[in-house]
């Protein structure tokens, strides 16, 4: 029996999570649920997309993905089951699967199921009943009809100029730390093992290092790091935005501010970076 | 195995519903357990009432629904178990079933099990033993003595006076949408098809119509439309009470505030309202 | 299949939780995941014991606690797993045994599997791994090296000076009642039936008595009673941090504040005192 992951804004202190979760294990009995959030900032596409990223491919071949954000049916967003490397993903195509994917999916369908009672709430509506159905290991292909496209957003992609590599903040976590849309893989790529400034809104705070751990810096201290995603991060050992601040509120950045990465030295050069 | 739903005001920083989990799975170690919600207001029956009576039959028969709101036992609020359409209520005699119910139970049992050192924590003692019991597909009768009432509680009905029908705000969630106790049959009863202004705190900020969806308005706009418990809800579309505030917040609305709604014009005239 | 049981301070806001399920549940897709909390506050190693101290044993035997706070592998603080009075404890030996452990346990192993990708995440690498491998009824030996000690740290004890017992502030709840490190048992030894004030913060509330329910006080009133743990708690009946405060916002009261227990009058005399 497949999992079903649950993202949305729908919050943890009202019925609403329920109302889904009760639709699913009506359909579906033997289904496990798991949440990813239930606290994405209302509306907000690219957080959605951010957790769903960073998590979906950790889950079993064959777990169902449902995304209840902006999940209204309209002539622009249709409701689509699409699979996707041996995982199933349900959600209004609002532009948060082109967020979310980085190749071709395998199938998408457009889901034509009735839209019964709840249609203010396809969560708890066709999202249910899609996402019970393969997690019983029905075929999507009963869930509509074949398309061959998703709508697409940009996810901004950073730039190179000359030796400056320009991204910006993604995701802000609850304890304050700073998620880059910067790959490991750009950044080697770029660097050459050259020395390097890692620049952002607050002057004279310039990391010069990739640390390991947390640790590796005394506590209270600014660090730069790979995150599991292996995405630039900034963060404070020790540091919480209910300790005094993480590097988030210390250096008062927010999502969207324009990370700068200076590259200098002679490529390839040796040097004492750790990797 | 049956589902479990638990209710209450017990919060999630702490470890006492990880307790209440413990005692059920130790003494039913396959139930599935769904949290409605944790985080209602402490003491709050009313707002408690509304979220299970929003959802609890959305689940499947046989579900056994475990209500940890004020369940102190007390001479005048007796611990009971309740069979009612198929599924099953357990908590304190305290008013709540009176809330929720619209009909009359099938059977009500007083429950006598020992109290045991868990007398100050109902939810991790005795409701545990017992929802776990039923889960199990235990008799109810086992739980106690059978008894023929339960304690009476007013859920304020709305009033009819001639064009006038005036309800009150039964709920606010966290979006900031306000619910209303006034039902799609009882205003198109008296409507009889005339046109009508639902009216509330803020003067001039009348609404004349009842929309299918958010996006049948503007973004920022206010709207009426019918939840998916069929009660009248006013809400902004795409306002939250984190962006520049929902319904509740632009209104200044709070729950028990009135709402009125005035009926005008010919009865049965066709109008340019689209239901 | 095993219980397994998650505390952290991952908050639920992230991806972070749904990260570490996912990869319990691709290692062992039978485990029961039940969270004990969360929203632990960040780092705070006695908060974490707290709640752990207070609820493992409800848990069935074989149940295996995963322990996210200040999970990091450092030369001193490696990460083990310990066979305890049946349950099963995955952490970094970073002094939170020592505070929930209150005798010496069956086994303990150093955890020497491969770190992976996930060295900075050790709750989704190694310790999920663990406990997905004891879930699934694997030998604990199978996770590493033997050893026979783990880091000491302090749970202050209560002092006793003549006729006054000292303890002090362990932690607060959501509801603002205080739990205090006094224990009935030391408490009932100490006192041999006399009277006693238990005095705090503010001068001029002593408490004479200890209460069964909350209800044996009128709404609003201050009191004391045993926890389900047994420990002494100070609450408000009816009071909560949302309305209008609970005990420690009356009180002022914070964790490691010092609550004394003077005793007086003649030992083993009866009085009113119902206990």
């Amino acid at each position: 029996m497949a999992i079903i992951t649950l993202t949305s804004d729908l919050g943890l202190r009202d019925h609403y999570v329920a109302a889904v979760k009760a639709s699913i294990l009506s359909q579906s009995p033997q289904a496990i649920l798991v949440d990813i959030s239930h606290e994405v900032r209302s509306f907000d596409l690219h957080a959605a997309s951010f957790l769903i990223r960073n998590v979906w491919q950790q889950f079993p071949l064959g777990t169902v993905h449902v995304i209840g954000i902006n999940p209204e049916l309209t002539a622009r967003t249709p409701h689509v089951a699409i699979h996707y490397l041996g995982h199933y993903f349900i959600g209004a195509d609002n532009g948060i699967f082109a967020l979310i994917f980085e190749q071709e999916p395998e199938e998408i369908f457009e889901i034509t199921l009735p839209q019964g009672d709840d249609w203010t709430f396809p969560m708890k509506g066709v999202f249910a009943t899609a996402a019970a159905h393969l997690s019983r290991g029905g075929a999507i292909e009963f869930l509509g009809q074949r398309v061959h496209s998703f709508n697409q957003a940009l996810l901004p992609a950073p730039s190179l100029e000359g030796d400056l590599l320009k991204g910006h903040v993604e995701y802000i976590d609850h304890y304050g730390n700073v998620y880059c849309n910067i790959s490991k893989s750009l950044f080697e790529q770029v660097r050459k093992k050259r020395r390097f400034n890692i620049l952002y809104k607050r002057v004279g705070f310039a990391i010069t290092k990739i640390s390991n751990y947390y640790t590796d810096v005394v506590e209270g201290e600014r660090l730069a790091m790979w995150s599991t995603g292996g995405r630039l991060m900034i963060a404070i050992n020790g540091g919480t935005t209910m300790h005094g601040g993480g590097a988030a509120g210390l250096f008062g950045l927010e999502v969207d501010d324009v990370i700068r990465i200076e590259f200098y030295g002679d490529p390839n050069s040796e040097d004492d970076f750790q990797d």
